[in-house]
């Protein structure tokens, strides 16, 4: 993309409503526009960035075997009246009448019609197990919302339903998404420590949520500072496999981590003082095993192997797709703006011509445009007749890991300069060896957005 | 992807409330399942098409040079109310309070909130010309919806804006997505006519709709049998050049080519009598000039190379992502099922295992489906302990364009079979020739869904 031809609103100065950095920053960087409160158009970069963390979710999730369909926003009143939810979810729910007078509703979740959708078409045992999950814009009315796509009313959520025959099995589901959440936010470049948690309107007993350490988190959270060491890494996994998704919970799950929700006292002293750590978190994901209690309420059995009538086992798992470009950037940014993680990155690398209209800079950097996209990596071009301070500023600002300055005077000595938005350090080379460089940095990392 | 592992509901009975084609074979192929009166759940195959169809309008909509973004499905009241649109609007459009009891409504179409985004961000001509578009939800509470995804009431929907600063630069926007919009349904296997017509409640003086021919159509259309003739192909457009783009609108909409709204009787018969058609079609899409009507109510103006503030120039272009999938399967079926174009099949080829459990049988379907996942295509493989009879209504139900048949006869000669959906001929050859020939096909084809 050439800059002088996208549409990417910077601001100069700090807008007064944003309370938080991801706020500010968001805004700043021409990746939001707030239209009503809590409620947001994603311009261009921002719209960009969300697809990748979209793609991201989704390449493991159907690694996992979960397989992805999608819902409708709206509801009709009846399932929820079904389920029991209906009148007790309260405000938050957004509520109306169609033409005809008849009760609907926005999506703020969707275990009625997951489970809707699976009594109508599956009969026996033999179709278990099976995950169904959707990523589809939400909505809760909340009564403040605040810190900007963090904890917004309309956001963008993937929402998990696991079915199966029994309790065991259903752990077992339990397990394989924790496993695949925890890839999923490392590919984020995202530490999302999961901890125990409260089930609230959902229901159920066993359930976790993964949190982001930050400090302007809205959760109080307490661990083991143990579990800051612990990665997924390159691991393979066998979803299918009972043990290793076990041992994987186990690893992750055995140390003191909990939200002030489920915070127990005695316990967390048994750790040794100086591993006991109480910090902030953002909450980006949380999974639930609630047994059978839509499958009860909503009549959605399966034929045993008994022949029997068998209530299924479920539970809910989601991942706050918008949210967490928030939860990024709170962790992972500097004072002069965003760092995005190489694996979201809206583009792979920033071109800054020093000198646009001098003859050989324009075709060294037409040149190094030409390379990238041959290979499918995305390259933002900064082509506008700018002083460099101010190019500087806004690849800063939007926060592109990697940056490829370009002058008349390196061209002279046959070399470009390679800078790491992370670490501030540049390194001189020629074009074809930052091709080479940044090729090889995004190898592990390559996202399709369409 | 597996069969015993899918979740693909397939109907054996065709549903009473599905009055044509596309509808009675989406339900019955498990590609949807109604929620509420015209509203949609997509379940794993209807869904992978639908993102099949996104992914290429993204991708010629880029190539237009026109930008992606999101806006909210819900705005607040007070922006319509600028525009002068939310009075009139009527009861198409669902009205909601939250729970501050501020107006809301759920997005029918987005000429306003493009239009606050433009004129919060771009304040001089330089910026220009600018086109934005999105692919979101959309509700409209038609009073009887029908005939499944074609005319429901939440639909998925691809709307842009262009902003110019003269008429001439917004005509030239507006060919612009006339030939996009040309290549867009052509790589669907689509023939989509550009046919003049009624700007209706976007208003506006110049548009065309794209139609595609079916008995199944809402509009009665009447054109000069040439204008079949006409196909975009593979050839090379340069989006920035007014005269190519022109070029291409000029050969498209010279010939009589009209919807009912706009039909005129005289300059009809002046056709030769034997090239005058009068058949139905449905409406794909559509494209408006409508020059100042919402810069001038919203005030978008932007300061002219005269340093005077000028009113920008717009238009409007839509395309009915959901209803897409409608209007190829009523194009394009037979009385076995769909049969999808190659550019929009949610798996390229299937494989039909003749008997399961043969292990001479089953390692060669594995070793199929290796060969194709390790290039990227994408498998559906029958692996289920069902009859061949079974195996094949289900594969010509759903419509793969391409089937290869494995059975224990076949392979004693070192041969499976490939068969064509759309001619149901088949072809004995090694797996390894199958393999080949399948690469070969959908090379022109690549879409990657996530």
């Amino acid at each position: 993309m050439r800059l002088s031809r996208y549409f990417l609103p910077v601001l100069k100065e700090n807008p007064s409503e944003a309370q938080i950095v991801s706020h500010r920053l968001m805004l700043r960087a021409g990746m939001i526009k707030q239209q009503s409160a809590g409620i947001y158009s994603w311009l261009p970069l921002g719209f960009k960035v969300l697809r990748k963390i979209e793609n991201i979710v989704h390449q493991e999730q159907i690694r996992a075997g979960h397989i992805p369909m999608q819902m409708p926003t709206l509801q009709s009143a009846d399932l929820w009246r079904e389920s029991g939810r209906y009148d007790g979810y309260g405000e938050e729910m957004l509520r109306m009448q169609d033409r005809h007078g008849r009760d609907m509703l926005f999506s703020p979740t969707a275990e009625e019609l997951f489970t809707d959708v699976f009594r109508a078409h599956v009969n026996s045992y033999k179709d278990l197990p099976l995950t169904l999950y959707q990523i589809q814009w939400k909505f809760r009315d909340e009564i403040r919302p605040r810190f900007g796509v963090m904890r917004g009313r309309e956001f963008y959520m993937k929402d998990g339903y696991n079915f199966d025959l029994t309790k065991e099995d259903a752990l077992h589901a339990y397990n394989r998404h924790l496993v695949s959440y925890l890839r999923t936010y490392e590919r984020m470049g995202l530490q999302a420590i999961p901890m125990r948690a409260d089930s609230g309107p959902i229901g159920g007993d066993d359930t976790h949520e993964f949190l982001v350490l930050a400090e302007t988190g809205e959760s109080e959270v307490f661990y083991d500072r143990e579990i800051t060491d612990l990665t997924f890494g390159e691991r393979e996994i066998d979803y299918n496999s009972v043990e290793q998704c076990q041992a994987v919970l186990e690893e992750f799950t055995s140390r003191y981590a909990r939200t002030d929700e489920t915070h127990d006292e005695a316990l967390f002293n048994e750790v040794p003082e100086e591993r006991r750590c109480v910090a902030r978190g953002i909450e980006v994901g949380q999974i639930f095993y609630f047994g059978t209690k839509y499958s009860s309420a909503l009549g959605a059995t399966v034929q045993g192997p008994d022949g029997k009538p068998t209530e299924v086992h479920m539970g809910s798992h989601g991942i706050g797709v918008s949210r967490l470009l928030g939860a990024i950037i709170e962790a992972s940014h500097d004072d002069n703006g965003i760092i995005w993680p190489e694996g979201v990155t809206p583009f792979h690398v920033g071109i800054v011509n020093l000198k646009q209209g001098d003859e050989e800079a324009d075709a060294a950097c037409e040149a190094l445009y030409n390379s990238f996209t041959a290979v499918g990596l995305e390259p933002l071009y900064d082509d506008r007749k700018e002083r460099a301070g101010g190019k500087f500023a806004t690849m800063d600002l939007i926060g592109l890991p990697w940056r490829i300055t370009v002058g008349p005077r390196g061209l002279k000595n046959g070399v470009v300069e390679l800078t790491c938005r992370r670490t501030g350090e540049s390194e001189e080379m020629t074009p074809e060896q930052a091709v080479a460089k940044i090729i090889e940095i995004y190898a592990p990392h390559r996202v399709n957005v369409f």
